[in-house]
Parts: structure tokens; sequence; C-alpha cells
């Protein structure tokens, strides 16, 4: 309701402090990062009063034969020269909403841990955000299919085509998170 | 049986090769993991022809009120920094047999990939090895007493008092794959 009555630019109200604090600057740089052993997505977006800007965004690919061990160091390595080159102050990850058992749960933890320790090494303070959550902001359903995340991410980023599923969806994070800030949400992401 | 008719000594029949291969040589350092959030232990052995030689345990203590982002990296540094002192060659982690729920095994997972980063920057070959099979090897018993193995580490490596149990379930882990070196085992533990 507040929502609705508020225009989408509409400055908040002096007299209410937004609930969602502590968040970056105006023109921030953001890091999305949506993990997993073979294929984890990162993207990066800059904040801007005119809206998001493009940075960067790619896919960190293992291959089936090589050991966990060896993925978590590609991933961690991968990120490293991202957060390095990309000066991100802010990552957003994306949580666990559904696991096929507690392998799975296991090894998306493993893959999570190498994200966390290559963000949280270069200072950058860590949100998560639920993939539905995110869906819910950018494509307004909170169970959107990933080709329709990826051609919002692509109109809203102007990129010449949508980005691969898993950077589509860590460009996703990024844009929610960066949508929600100055809002009154009902729900802050939870930092980790 | 096999097991029964050799001395625990002994050397294997030189007709047969022993199926664990790709091992280090008699006098190895390793490094035994067991990865979680708030409290990862680690234990660094010497494997020597005369028995193993105790290096160094600890647990990697992080308090509730830390992020987890700040955990991860809390484990990853203290690992680097044994790793660093110790010079291991090889790294045996707990692989994980029992989580209440997916919450709690993508917790431990993270854990896991925190120490599996630091140990596989430094070029460690790493190893998982489940906690019974560790319990079976070092106390006899896979459903022991962390206590029993507590005195049975203490006691292995001549140690004056019995580690803390995090540590000790580390020094176990590094325990038991030394012991399975140049033997004759079912079942190889798993690289990964």
């Amino acid at each position: 309701m507040q929502q609705r009555l508020r225009g989408p630019r509409r400055a908040p109200a002096a007299v209410l402090e937004p609930t969602v604090t502590g968040r970056p600057s105006a023109a921030a740089v953001l890091l999305g990062v949506d993990p997993s052993l073979r294929g984890t997505g990162y993207g990066v977006i800059q904040t801007n009063r005119g809206g998001p800007r493009w940075l960067a965004h790619g896919v960190v690919r293992c291959p089936a034969g090589w050991d966990r061990s060896r993925c978590l160091l590609e991933i961690a390595t991968v990120l490293r020269a991202v957060v390095q080159a990309q000066r991100p102050t802010v990552c957003v990850i994306e949580s666990l909403f559904y696991a096929q058992n507690y392998q799975t749960a296991l090894i998306m933890g493993e893959a999570r841990g190498a994200c966390l320790v290559a963000v949280a090494e270069a200072g950058l303070t860590v949100y998560e955000l639920a993939p539905r959550r995110v869906k819910q902001a950018i494509v307004g359903y909170g169970a959107a299919q990933k080709e329709a995340v990826a051609r919002m991410v692509q109109r809203r980023l102007g990129l010449a085509e949508p980005p691969p599923g898993d950077a589509a969806d860590a460009l996703a994070l990024a844009l929610a998170y960066a949508q929600e800030q100055g809002r009154y949400v009902l729900s802050v992401p939870k930092r980790i």
C-alpha cells in the first residue's frame, strides 16, 4: 500500500527513517553472486541516480572431471580477480531455498564458502537474498522462469543480449538489492 | 582376516600392490581438519616409520556474534597460517555423515568450503574420511565417544593431556589416514 502511494523515484518522507540501513551510497558498486560448484555466476553493477549501470558479469565454469577442492579454488580465484578489477563494496549472495538432499546442500554450501572467503577477505559486506524475492523484485513474479529473469536483466541494464542464466541471476541479485535501497521494505536483506 | 594375519607393522607382501595409491612418502606431513563454523579443529602430524609424530593442533573459535562471512574468513586465515608454518602435503577432512536439516548442512558446507580453499591454494591434495571410519581406525569402535577418541589420540601421539574435542577429531583424521597408508583396505579414502 505504502509502495503504491509513493512514486517509484520519490524520496522517502523525512519523518520516517528507511528500515533498510547501513547500505552503500547512491553510487556504490555491487557484486551479485549465484554460487554453484560447476557454474558460479557473478555480476557487477554500479548504482546511480539515473539507474543502475552494468560493469561486468560472467560464469566460473568447472568441468565435471575436476576435484571439488580444485573447483572451489577456481571460484575463489576468479571472484578475487573480479573484486580487484571492479572494487565492489557490497556482495549480495543467493540464499539456499531448496536442496534435493544433504549432499546437495553440502556441496552448495562449499561453493558459498569459497565465494564468501574471497569477498570477505576483500572487506566486502555480505547480504543474502532468497531467489524468490529477487524474482519478485526483478520480474514481479516470485516463480519466474530463468529466461524471464535474463531478459529483464538485459532490459534493465541495456545489454545487447541476455546474459547466461547463472550470470543473469547474479546481476538480478545486485539489481534487487539496489532496488530495495532507501525503500521501506518489510524485511531487510540478511547480513551474513 | 588379512588384517589379522599381518602384524600391525609388517610390510605388505611384495607380490601385491597396496590398493591405496598416490599417498605421500613415509615421512609426509598430514593436516587433519574437522570443519565447523564456530569451532573448526585442525591437527598436524608427521608420519614416520617409528610411528606418527605430533606437530601442532588447535581450534578456530568464532564467537556467536560474528557474521558468517567473518567466521569463514577467520577459518581460512588460520588454516593458511598453519599450512605455511607446518608445510603439510596432504589434507584429510571429515565428510558429513549427518545433518539435522538443510540449513545445518549448508553451514557445514560453507565451513568446509573455506577450509578447502585455504588448503587447495597451497597445493595440498585433499581426501575425505567419514567420522565412523576414523573412530573405527583409532578407537576400534565406529560409534566411540568424543572423549575416547581424544584419549586415544593423546596416547598415540604421546601428548601430556587429551587435545580439545575438535582438535582431537582433526588429529584422529590424520592418524586414521596415516594408518591406512600401505595397507590393504577395501575402500580408499575419497579424493575431493
